[in-house]
């Protein structure tokens, strides 16, 4: 496929009691964490509210075995938050997979490509 | 994974200009198509309106080299409409993708499944 050709998205999500436990949403929340080093700072990275933000967090947390946050001393907004080692494996599993399917799976989306209309 | 614990969903979307050339819902249509015979039967099963499913099936058939229905005789709303071999192969494609992408994940996917709540 050429860049400025068709391309191919794969969403992977896991649905756990009803809701979904982990999306894409959740991994580029997770990831802007990892990189603003803050929730208030990924909300602002992402254009989301601090308190949609917070809350996709704590549900993702809920819904864990093992918290995939750890939030820093410093009291309710102004304070910290850094991924745990169950985070950093959450955001390697998924983006992992997301590659696993892509390679996997080449030849039949290159086949589905050549349908489309030049 | 156990039938009662979470479940994964793969969607697999192709980008083409701008839009979404093929993705879940189209190819839930074209499997509505098959199995109803007509548009109109399709939409019903899908609980979708006519316009709707007439416009995704358009905006579908527009994007591929070749259509992947064929409306039959017998006027607008009352005429069948059955899959091209390319509308055959299309599903058969995004279906198998999906099929390769679960088996080529699934110790990634078991891994991810073991981080969660039990």
């Amino acid at each position: 496929m050429s860049a400025s050709g068709p391309h191919v998205r794969f969403r992977m999500r896991i649905h756990h009691e009803g809701s979904i436990a982990i999306g894409p949403g959740k991994i580029a929340l997770l990831e802007a964490v990892r990189l603003q080093g803050s929730i208030s700072g990924a909300a602002r990275h992402l254009n989301m509210s601090y308190r949609r933000a917070w809350m996709l967090i704590d549900e993702l947390n809920r819904t864990l075995a093992s918290p995939a946050t750890h939030a820093e001393m410093g009291g309710q907004r102004g304070g910290g938050c850094v991924l745990t080692p169950v985070g950093e494996q959450i955001i390697a599993l998924y983006r992992g997979i997301e590659e696993t399917a892509y390679a996997a799976c080449a030849s039949q989306i290159d086949a589905m490509d050549q349908l489309l209309k030049r």
